[in-house]
Protein backbone atom coordinates (compact mmCIF):
# COMPACT_ATOMS: atom_id res chain seq x y z
CA UNK A 1 0.00 0.00 0.00
CA UNK A 2 2.55 2.53 1.03
CA UNK A 3 4.60 1.39 -1.86
CA UNK A 4 1.59 2.22 -4.18
CA UNK A 5 1.31 5.74 -2.14
CA UNK A 6 4.70 6.69 -3.40
CA UNK A 7 3.77 5.66 -6.89
CA UNK A 8 1.24 7.96 -6.72
CA UNK A 9 3.17 10.49 -5.42
CA UNK A 10 5.65 10.56 -7.72
CA UNK A 11 2.90 10.46 -10.77
CA UNK A 12 1.61 13.72 -8.87
CA UNK A 13 5.20 15.39 -9.40
CA UNK A 14 5.61 14.21 -12.32
CA UNK A 15 2.32 15.55 -13.88
CA UNK A 16 3.06 19.03 -12.24
CA UNK A 17 6.29 19.21 -14.17
CA UNK A 18 4.66 18.01 -17.15
CA UNK A 19 2.13 21.35 -16.72
CA UNK A 20 5.04 23.57 -16.09
CA UNK A 21 6.44 22.72 -19.01
CA UNK A 22 3.06 23.41 -21.02
CA UNK A 23 3.67 26.97 -19.00
CA UNK A 24 7.38 27.37 -20.21
CA UNK A 25 6.06 26.34 -23.98
CA UNK A 26 2.90 28.66 -23.67
CA UNK A 27 5.37 31.89 -22.36
CA UNK A 28 8.03 31.23 -25.12
CA UNK A 29 5.42 30.82 -27.94
CA UNK A 30 3.44 34.42 -26.24
CA UNK A 31 6.91 35.99 -26.67
CA UNK A 32 7.66 34.56 -30.15
CA UNK A 33 4.47 35.93 -31.11
CA UNK A 34 4.66 39.54 -29.31
CA UNK A 35 8.35 39.71 -31.15
CA UNK A 36 7.36 38.71 -34.45
CA UNK A 37 4.06 39.84 -34.57
CA UNK A 38 2.64 36.92 -35.11
CA UNK A 39 -1.09 36.40 -35.13
CA UNK A 40 -1.71 32.46 -35.76
CA UNK A 41 1.15 31.74 -32.66
CA UNK A 42 -0.69 33.96 -30.47
CA UNK A 43 -4.31 32.34 -31.37
CA UNK A 44 -2.49 28.65 -30.90
CA UNK A 45 -1.22 29.97 -27.35
CA UNK A 46 -4.79 31.61 -26.44
CA UNK A 47 -6.13 28.25 -27.50
CA UNK A 48 -3.76 25.99 -26.28
CA UNK A 49 -4.80 27.67 -22.38
CA UNK A 50 -7.60 25.17 -21.54
CA UNK A 51 -5.20 22.24 -21.34
CA UNK A 52 -3.01 23.65 -18.63
CA UNK A 53 -6.55 25.03 -16.49
CA UNK A 54 -7.63 21.24 -17.19
CA UNK A 55 -4.16 20.07 -15.59
CA UNK A 56 -4.43 22.00 -12.68
CA UNK A 57 -8.38 20.67 -11.81
CA UNK A 58 -6.74 17.47 -12.16
CA UNK A 59 -3.92 17.81 -10.31
CA UNK A 60 -5.87 19.24 -7.64
CA UNK A 61 -8.85 16.31 -7.74
CA UNK A 62 -5.88 13.86 -7.19
CA UNK A 63 -4.15 15.38 -4.42
CA UNK A 64 -7.56 15.61 -3.01
CA UNK A 65 -7.87 11.55 -3.66
CA UNK A 66 -4.46 11.33 -1.98
CA UNK A 67 -5.34 13.48 1.41
CA UNK A 68 -9.21 11.49 1.76
CA UNK A 69 -7.65 8.09 0.76
CA UNK A 70 -3.73 7.88 2.50
CA UNK A 71 -4.53 10.73 4.70
CA UNK A 72 -0.56 11.60 4.85
CA UNK A 73 1.43 12.77 7.29
CA UNK A 74 5.05 14.70 7.44
CA UNK A 75 6.91 14.93 4.45
CA UNK A 76 4.03 13.08 2.02
CA UNK A 77 1.83 15.85 3.50
CA UNK A 78 3.67 18.54 2.25
CA UNK A 79 4.38 17.46 -0.67
CA UNK A 80 0.31 16.80 -1.36
CA UNK A 81 -0.40 20.14 -0.06
CA UNK A 82 2.36 21.58 -2.20
CA UNK A 83 1.58 20.71 -5.32
CA UNK A 84 -2.25 22.18 -5.03
CA UNK A 85 -0.37 25.25 -4.40
CA UNK A 86 2.11 24.76 -7.38
CA UNK A 87 0.09 23.63 -9.89
CA UNK A 88 -1.94 26.99 -8.84
CA UNK A 89 0.45 29.18 -9.61
CA UNK A 90 1.52 27.28 -13.13
CA UNK A 91 -1.95 27.79 -14.29
CA UNK A 92 -1.63 31.75 -13.54
CA UNK A 93 1.41 31.44 -15.40
CA UNK A 94 0.06 29.87 -18.43
CA UNK A 95 -2.85 32.82 -17.79
CA UNK A 96 0.36 35.15 -18.41
CA UNK A 97 1.37 33.95 -20.97
CA UNK A 98 -2.01 34.32 -22.26
CA UNK A 99 -2.30 37.64 -21.67
CA UNK A 100 0.65 38.60 -23.42
CA UNK A 101 -0.46 36.56 -26.72
CA UNK A 102 -3.56 38.46 -26.29
CA UNK A 103 -1.69 42.02 -26.64
CA UNK A 104 0.38 40.86 -29.55
CA UNK A 105 -2.98 39.89 -31.40
CA UNK A 106 -5.26 42.66 -30.16
CA UNK A 107 -2.39 45.01 -32.17
CA UNK A 108 -1.91 42.67 -34.81
CA UNK A 109 -0.66 43.49 -38.13
CA UNK A 110 1.11 46.19 -35.79
CA UNK A 111 3.51 45.07 -33.00
CA UNK A 112 2.60 46.04 -30.13
CA UNK A 113 5.86 46.30 -28.64
CA UNK A 114 8.01 49.55 -30.25
CA UNK A 115 11.99 49.29 -31.64
CA UNK A 116 13.49 51.08 -28.36
CA UNK A 117 12.16 48.45 -26.06
CA UNK A 118 11.98 44.99 -28.29
CA UNK A 119 15.51 44.16 -26.73
CA UNK A 120 14.40 44.31 -23.43
CA UNK A 121 11.08 42.14 -23.86
CA UNK A 122 13.28 39.61 -25.86
CA UNK A 123 15.55 39.76 -22.72
CA UNK A 124 12.57 39.65 -20.26
CA UNK A 125 11.33 36.86 -22.24
CA UNK A 126 14.14 34.38 -22.65
CA UNK A 127 14.92 34.57 -18.65
CA UNK A 128 11.43 34.41 -17.36
CA UNK A 129 11.36 31.30 -19.44
CA UNK A 130 14.30 30.07 -18.66
CA UNK A 131 12.96 30.79 -14.88
CA UNK A 132 10.08 28.19 -15.77
CA UNK A 133 12.12 25.48 -17.47
CA UNK A 134 14.66 25.63 -13.59
CA UNK A 135 11.38 25.66 -11.90
CA UNK A 136 10.08 22.59 -13.83
CA UNK A 137 13.41 20.91 -13.18
CA UNK A 138 13.31 21.24 -10.03
CA UNK A 139 9.68 19.92 -9.28
CA UNK A 140 11.38 16.52 -10.58
CA UNK A 141 14.96 17.12 -8.66
CA UNK A 142 13.32 18.26 -5.46
CA UNK A 143 16.39 19.87 -5.02
CA UNK A 144 16.19 22.36 -2.21
CA UNK A 145 19.20 24.39 -2.83
CA UNK A 146 18.40 24.59 -6.75
CA UNK A 147 14.83 25.48 -5.76
CA UNK A 148 16.04 28.63 -3.95
CA UNK A 149 18.83 29.75 -6.11
CA UNK A 150 15.11 30.32 -8.29
CA UNK A 151 14.94 33.79 -5.94
CA UNK A 152 18.21 34.81 -7.01
CA UNK A 153 17.85 34.47 -10.60
CA UNK A 154 14.88 36.31 -10.44
CA UNK A 155 16.62 39.56 -9.78
CA UNK A 156 17.90 39.65 -13.50
CA UNK A 157 13.81 39.90 -14.75
CA UNK A 158 13.98 42.58 -11.91
CA UNK A 159 16.59 44.60 -13.43
CA UNK A 160 15.44 44.07 -16.67
CA UNK A 161 11.82 45.07 -15.69
CA UNK A 162 13.23 48.53 -14.06
CA UNK A 163 15.12 48.99 -17.12
CA UNK A 164 11.78 48.72 -19.53
CA UNK A 165 10.52 51.16 -17.09
CA UNK A 166 13.51 53.57 -17.64
CA UNK A 167 12.92 53.50 -21.10
CA UNK A 168 9.29 54.03 -20.67
CA UNK A 169 9.22 57.46 -19.00
CA UNK A 170 12.03 58.36 -20.70
CA UNK A 171 11.40 62.15 -22.15
CA UNK A 172 12.34 60.62 -25.41
CA UNK A 173 9.19 58.36 -25.63
CA UNK A 174 8.11 58.78 -28.76
CA UNK A 175 5.55 56.24 -29.46
CA UNK A 176 2.71 57.06 -27.90
CA UNK A 177 0.13 57.07 -24.91
CA UNK A 178 -1.50 53.58 -26.51
CA UNK A 179 1.59 52.07 -26.86
CA UNK A 180 3.38 52.78 -23.17
CA UNK A 181 0.32 51.07 -21.57
CA UNK A 182 0.92 48.02 -23.56
CA UNK A 183 4.32 48.28 -22.78
CA UNK A 184 3.87 48.65 -19.03
CA UNK A 185 1.30 46.08 -19.00
CA UNK A 186 3.06 43.19 -20.73
CA UNK A 187 6.72 44.18 -18.57
CA UNK A 188 4.29 43.53 -15.29
CA UNK A 189 3.44 40.04 -17.04
CA UNK A 190 6.61 39.16 -17.25
CA UNK A 191 7.46 39.94 -14.03
CA UNK A 192 4.58 38.17 -12.62
CA UNK A 193 5.21 35.31 -14.54
CA UNK A 194 8.58 34.97 -13.33
CA UNK A 195 7.87 35.68 -9.50
CA UNK A 196 5.41 32.87 -9.79
CA UNK A 197 8.50 30.67 -10.82
CA UNK A 198 9.75 31.90 -7.68
CA UNK A 199 6.76 30.56 -5.59
CA UNK A 200 7.09 26.98 -6.92
CA UNK A 201 10.44 27.19 -5.38
CA UNK A 202 9.70 28.08 -2.23
CA UNK A 203 7.20 25.66 -1.84
CA UNK A 204 9.82 22.78 -2.70
CA UNK A 205 12.02 24.51 0.00
CA UNK A 206 9.22 24.24 2.24
CA UNK A 207 8.42 20.38 1.19
CA UNK A 208 11.95 19.37 1.65
CA UNK A 209 12.42 21.53 4.79
CA UNK A 210 9.29 21.55 6.45
CA UNK A 211 9.90 25.17 7.29
CA UNK A 212 7.00 27.61 6.45
CA UNK A 213 8.50 29.62 3.61
CA UNK A 214 9.42 32.98 5.16
CA UNK A 215 10.22 35.49 2.73
CA UNK A 216 7.69 37.59 0.77
CA UNK A 217 7.63 39.34 -2.01
CA UNK A 218 5.41 42.52 -2.82
CA UNK A 219 5.13 42.25 -6.23
CA UNK B 1 -11.93 15.49 19.86
CA UNK B 2 -14.18 15.64 17.32
CA UNK B 3 -16.15 18.53 19.13
CA UNK B 4 -12.85 20.29 19.28
CA UNK B 5 -12.18 19.83 16.14
CA UNK B 6 -15.54 21.83 14.71
CA UNK B 7 -14.70 24.35 17.62
CA UNK B 8 -11.12 24.55 15.35
CA UNK B 9 -12.55 24.52 11.98
CA UNK B 10 -14.60 27.62 13.11
CA UNK B 11 -11.91 29.57 15.02
CA UNK B 12 -10.31 29.06 11.53
CA UNK B 13 -12.91 30.67 9.46
CA UNK B 14 -13.08 33.11 11.91
CA UNK B 15 -9.59 34.11 11.19
CA UNK B 16 -10.00 34.17 7.27
CA UNK B 17 -12.61 36.47 7.91
CA UNK B 18 -10.69 38.52 9.74
CA UNK B 19 -8.05 38.72 7.82
CA UNK B 20 -10.50 39.33 4.67
CA UNK B 21 -11.25 42.43 6.86
CA UNK B 22 -7.46 43.90 7.25
CA UNK B 23 -8.02 43.47 3.46
CA UNK B 24 -10.80 45.25 3.13
CA UNK B 25 -9.66 48.19 5.33
CA UNK B 26 -5.93 47.94 3.42
CA UNK B 27 -8.20 48.47 0.34
CA UNK B 28 -10.23 51.45 1.61
CA UNK B 29 -7.27 53.53 3.15
CA UNK B 30 -4.99 52.65 -0.23
CA UNK B 31 -8.05 54.52 -2.26
CA UNK B 32 -8.54 57.15 0.03
CA UNK B 33 -4.59 57.58 -0.21
CA UNK B 34 -5.20 57.75 -3.78
CA UNK B 35 -7.18 60.23 -3.92
CA UNK B 36 -6.88 62.13 -1.77
CA UNK B 37 -2.95 62.17 -2.39
CA UNK B 38 -2.12 61.52 1.56
CA UNK B 39 1.17 60.25 2.23
CA UNK B 40 0.62 59.26 5.72
CA UNK B 41 -2.25 57.19 5.13
CA UNK B 42 -0.25 55.54 1.94
CA UNK B 43 2.88 54.73 4.16
CA UNK B 44 0.19 53.37 6.97
CA UNK B 45 -1.35 50.70 4.63
CA UNK B 46 2.37 49.74 3.34
CA UNK B 47 3.23 49.16 6.57
CA UNK B 48 0.60 47.56 8.22
CA UNK B 49 1.01 44.36 5.25
CA UNK B 50 3.13 42.45 7.33
CA UNK B 51 0.15 41.80 9.60
CA UNK B 52 -1.74 40.75 6.77
CA UNK B 53 1.26 38.62 5.12
CA UNK B 54 1.72 37.17 9.09
CA UNK B 55 -1.95 36.14 9.10
CA UNK B 56 -1.29 34.12 6.00
CA UNK B 57 1.39 31.94 8.03
CA UNK B 58 -0.74 31.31 10.68
CA UNK B 59 -3.54 29.80 8.98
CA UNK B 60 -1.36 28.02 6.82
CA UNK B 61 0.58 26.88 9.61
CA UNK B 62 -3.08 25.90 11.58
CA UNK B 63 -4.73 24.29 8.48
CA UNK B 64 -1.40 22.27 8.17
CA UNK B 65 -1.67 21.23 12.16
CA UNK B 66 -5.24 20.39 11.25
CA UNK B 67 -4.85 18.12 8.45
CA UNK B 68 -2.18 16.44 10.15
CA UNK B 69 -3.81 15.76 13.78
CA UNK B 70 -7.15 15.30 12.69
CA UNK B 71 -7.39 13.66 9.43
CA UNK B 72 -10.04 15.13 8.40
CA UNK B 73 -12.48 13.93 5.49
CA UNK B 74 -15.51 14.91 3.25
CA UNK B 75 -16.46 18.24 3.90
CA UNK B 76 -14.10 19.24 6.73
CA UNK B 77 -11.14 18.50 4.56
CA UNK B 78 -12.64 20.89 2.31
CA UNK B 79 -13.13 23.03 4.52
CA UNK B 80 -9.28 23.15 5.64
CA UNK B 81 -7.98 22.62 2.14
CA UNK B 82 -10.00 25.45 1.13
CA UNK B 83 -8.37 27.43 3.94
CA UNK B 84 -5.30 27.08 2.68
CA UNK B 85 -5.50 28.53 -0.79
CA UNK B 86 -8.36 31.29 1.00
CA UNK B 87 -5.50 32.59 2.98
CA UNK B 88 -3.32 32.94 -0.08
CA UNK B 89 -5.62 34.96 -1.72
CA UNK B 90 -6.30 37.30 0.50
CA UNK B 91 -2.88 37.82 1.33
CA UNK B 92 -2.57 39.01 -2.45
CA UNK B 93 -5.68 41.51 -1.83
CA UNK B 94 -3.15 42.97 1.01
CA UNK B 95 -0.48 42.95 -1.63
CA UNK B 96 -2.22 44.51 -4.56
CA UNK B 97 -3.63 47.52 -1.71
CA UNK B 98 0.10 47.98 -1.21
CA UNK B 99 0.34 48.66 -4.50
CA UNK B 100 -1.66 51.07 -5.29
CA UNK B 101 -0.34 53.42 -1.92
CA UNK B 102 2.91 52.70 -2.77
CA UNK B 103 2.15 54.56 -6.22
CA UNK B 104 0.10 57.04 -4.19
CA UNK B 105 3.71 57.30 -2.35
CA UNK B 106 5.68 57.62 -5.21
CA UNK B 107 4.03 60.66 -6.67
CA UNK B 108 3.33 62.37 -3.64
CA UNK B 109 2.74 65.42 -3.62
CA UNK B 110 0.97 65.12 -6.66
CA UNK B 111 -1.54 63.17 -7.04
CA UNK B 112 -1.13 60.39 -9.36
CA UNK B 113 -4.93 59.75 -10.34
CA UNK B 114 -5.40 62.93 -12.74
CA UNK B 115 -8.88 64.90 -12.89
CA UNK B 116 -10.51 62.90 -15.55
CA UNK B 117 -10.08 59.38 -14.10
CA UNK B 118 -10.47 60.41 -10.73
CA UNK B 119 -14.55 59.23 -10.57
CA UNK B 120 -13.76 56.21 -12.04
CA UNK B 121 -10.95 55.01 -9.65
CA UNK B 122 -13.29 56.24 -7.09
CA UNK B 123 -16.15 54.02 -8.41
CA UNK B 124 -13.23 51.38 -8.78
CA UNK B 125 -12.14 51.53 -5.57
CA UNK B 126 -15.69 51.46 -3.87
CA UNK B 127 -16.93 48.72 -5.99
CA UNK B 128 -13.69 46.40 -5.03
CA UNK B 129 -13.77 47.36 -1.31
CA UNK B 130 -17.65 46.50 -1.19
CA UNK B 131 -16.76 42.80 -3.30
CA UNK B 132 -13.91 41.93 -0.44
CA UNK B 133 -16.48 43.05 2.14
CA UNK B 134 -18.82 40.70 1.15
CA UNK B 135 -16.17 38.36 0.34
CA UNK B 136 -15.69 38.89 4.47
CA UNK B 137 -19.45 38.03 4.81
CA UNK B 138 -19.72 34.77 2.57
CA UNK B 139 -16.34 33.51 4.73
CA UNK B 140 -18.25 33.60 7.75
CA UNK B 141 -22.02 32.89 6.29
CA UNK B 142 -20.82 29.82 4.27
CA UNK B 143 -23.81 30.41 2.10
CA UNK B 144 -22.88 29.24 -1.68
CA UNK B 145 -25.50 31.62 -3.24
CA UNK B 146 -23.91 34.27 -1.83
CA UNK B 147 -20.85 33.01 -2.69
CA UNK B 148 -21.50 32.44 -6.39
CA UNK B 149 -23.14 36.15 -7.05
CA UNK B 150 -19.24 37.19 -6.11
CA UNK B 151 -18.76 36.86 -9.58
CA UNK B 152 -21.70 38.70 -10.82
CA UNK B 153 -21.17 41.55 -8.66
CA UNK B 154 -17.32 41.17 -10.22
CA UNK B 155 -18.83 42.15 -13.50
CA UNK B 156 -19.44 45.62 -12.52
CA UNK B 157 -15.54 46.39 -11.75
CA UNK B 158 -14.93 44.85 -15.15
CA UNK B 159 -17.07 47.88 -16.97
CA UNK B 160 -15.48 50.44 -15.15
CA UNK B 161 -12.21 48.85 -15.71
CA UNK B 162 -13.07 48.94 -19.54
CA UNK B 163 -13.97 52.59 -19.16
CA UNK B 164 -11.20 53.44 -17.77
CA UNK B 165 -9.09 51.87 -20.40
CA UNK B 166 -11.54 54.08 -22.91
CA UNK B 167 -10.54 56.73 -21.03
CA UNK B 168 -6.55 56.29 -21.34
CA UNK B 169 -6.73 55.53 -24.71
CA UNK B 170 -8.63 58.69 -25.97
CA UNK B 171 -6.56 61.07 -28.30
CA UNK B 172 -7.67 64.14 -25.45
CA UNK B 173 -5.71 61.97 -23.05
CA UNK B 174 -3.35 65.14 -22.21
CA UNK B 175 -1.92 63.88 -19.26
CA UNK B 176 1.14 62.52 -20.66
CA UNK B 177 2.95 58.72 -21.15
CA UNK B 178 3.88 58.28 -16.93
CA UNK B 179 0.44 59.26 -15.65
CA UNK B 180 -1.12 56.77 -18.21
CA UNK B 181 1.58 54.01 -17.07
CA UNK B 182 0.24 55.15 -13.74
CA UNK B 183 -3.33 54.22 -14.17
CA UNK B 184 -3.07 51.21 -16.40
CA UNK B 185 -1.03 49.92 -13.74
CA UNK B 186 -3.50 50.76 -11.14
CA UNK B 187 -6.39 49.68 -13.08
CA UNK B 188 -4.99 46.35 -12.98
CA UNK B 189 -4.22 46.50 -9.46
CA UNK B 190 -7.96 47.24 -8.52
CA UNK B 191 -9.09 44.25 -11.11
CA UNK B 192 -6.77 41.69 -9.50
CA UNK B 193 -8.25 42.57 -6.05
CA UNK B 194 -11.81 41.69 -7.50
CA UNK B 195 -10.77 38.66 -8.98
CA UNK B 196 -9.12 37.50 -5.68
CA UNK B 197 -12.83 37.82 -3.86
CA UNK B 198 -14.64 36.35 -6.76
CA UNK B 199 -11.84 33.16 -6.08
CA UNK B 200 -12.83 33.46 -2.55
CA UNK B 201 -16.10 33.00 -3.33
CA UNK B 202 -16.01 29.68 -5.67
CA UNK B 203 -13.69 28.56 -3.14
CA UNK B 204 -16.58 28.89 -1.01
CA UNK B 205 -18.89 27.34 -3.43
CA UNK B 206 -16.22 24.43 -3.67
CA UNK B 207 -16.78 23.77 0.17
CA UNK B 208 -20.19 24.01 0.51
CA UNK B 209 -21.13 21.49 -2.89
CA UNK B 210 -18.10 19.71 -3.09
CA UNK B 211 -17.93 20.54 -6.76
CA UNK B 212 -14.16 21.74 -8.26
CA UNK B 213 -14.51 25.40 -9.21
CA UNK B 214 -15.69 25.36 -13.24
CA UNK B 215 -15.44 28.46 -13.79
CA UNK B 216 -11.75 30.13 -14.53
CA UNK B 217 -11.42 33.85 -16.01
CA UNK B 218 -8.42 34.55 -17.54
CA UNK B 219 -7.52 38.08 -16.10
Amino acid sequence: MREAFRDELAALSGQLAEMCGLAVSAMERATRALLECDLSLAEEVIDDHECIADRNRRIEEAAFRLLVLQQPVASELRLVVASMHIAADVDRMGALAVHVASVARLRHPECAVPDEVRASFAEMGAQSVQLARTAQEVLLSRDPDAAARLRDEDDAVDIEHRHLFTLLLDRNWHDGVCSAVDVALLGRYYERFADHAVEIGKRVVFEATGGLPVYKKLA
